[in-house]
């Protein structure tokens, strides 16, 4: 879809909707963008990439499942709101994919860019919460930034073991560039930072993942 | 994909993972079936077919966004985790879509059926709290299961209207039934239903919704 307009110019809301509503439902109905930004990453259970909305409601299952692995206490309903808005700057920034080292070069600015641009279409004080909550995410250093940055990691790291490969298999992937990721996992939780290992050593063992030079 | 089997057995785990840790990730991979099931929804970004895990984070991010006009005051946090698991049970019994009469025939005992086979992939504690949350969000009688009944009703119609008719052109789609639809908005939210009527009374000036026969 034409990115220069809004999702809602292709048939406009009524006029008598008000000011609040109408700008809450404009950027609902922008966030459906969401749903065509791909992933590098392959599905499991179907052979095509994940997007970006199927990804972060899967974290956000995780982050519900698996919290009890947190090493720090975490606020569950607070991580929830983290992951539901970590990757929405992606409707105009695109994914930009861990192993391909030119797409994270300008990353930042990109991301940026498109959160000053995507997140005034709510209301003010929405938009500084949900500014807050991407933030918070990126920053990485709560307990709930921290575990959901961590489910971040290990969800591709087990579309890619249910692959046999995956991103694993992409060229920037070596050991030390998938090690880097684990170290994600392990940094929030013991359990599921020894079940990442687990997945990359056989990974390893598979050929799945390349070895690093010696 | 095949579903007889699990979406494991494509590449079973470590086995060093260990109990429960192993059967989490078991469900977790179990689930990314949901993201290949699709609805009658079309999205409003690309020209395809909403599937289930998109629309499961959409409603998550609605929930969020929206809360503000519940009539009743509700655990946001608590109405994410309703919202993140109520169409869990369709990895196995497919979505049903409202205005296709013989899909709703037998939707409950394929869905009851369906919780049966995939709930106790979890660790007993968790089946059990997530079959819990699955029936609040069904019974639809507390606050929470509610307002998220009303965000299961609301972005379909946003959807539609954004496609100028979507599903609300499938033959069993009439103004009695999408109204009965809308009552479900109005049911949890007085400013959100009046948005829900103003997208049905325009529909139906711009023939995007048939009139019943008077």
């Amino acid at each position: 879809m034409d990115n220069t307009g809004l999702v809602v110019d292709r048939s406009p809301l009524p006029p008598e909707i008000d000011g609040r509503v109408a700008a809450q439902l404009t950027f609902v109905a922008e966030a459906d963008r969401l749903k065509t930004v791909l992933r590098a990453s392959p599905l499991a259970a179907a052979d095509r990439r994940e997007n970006d909305a199927e990804h972060s409601w899967h974290l956000a299952l995780m982050v519900l499942l698996l919290a009890e692995h947190s090493d720090e206490p975490i606020d569950v309903g607070h991580a929830l709101k983290l992951v539901l808005v970590h990757d929405l700057v992606e409707v105009y920034a695109g994914d930009s994919p861990v192993f391909d080292a030119a797409s994270v070069v300008d990353q930042h600015e990109r991301e940026a860019a498109a959160a000053d641009r995507l997140f005034p279409l709510l209301p003010a004080d929405q938009a500084r919460t949900v500014r807050e909550l991407w933030e918070e995410f990126e920053a990485g250093v709560t307990p709930e930034a921290r575990f959901c940055k961590a489910m971040d990691r290990l969800e591709p790291m087990l579309l890619n073991w249910l692959n046999r490969g995956g991103t694993w298999q992409m060229p920037g992937a070596t050991e030390a560039t998938v090690r880097a990721r684990e170290a994600g996992v392990v940094a929030a939780s013991s359990s599921l930072g020894a079940a990442a290992d687990l997945l990359v050593e056989h990974g390893l063992r598979n050929g799945w993942i390349r070895r690093s030079p010696s």
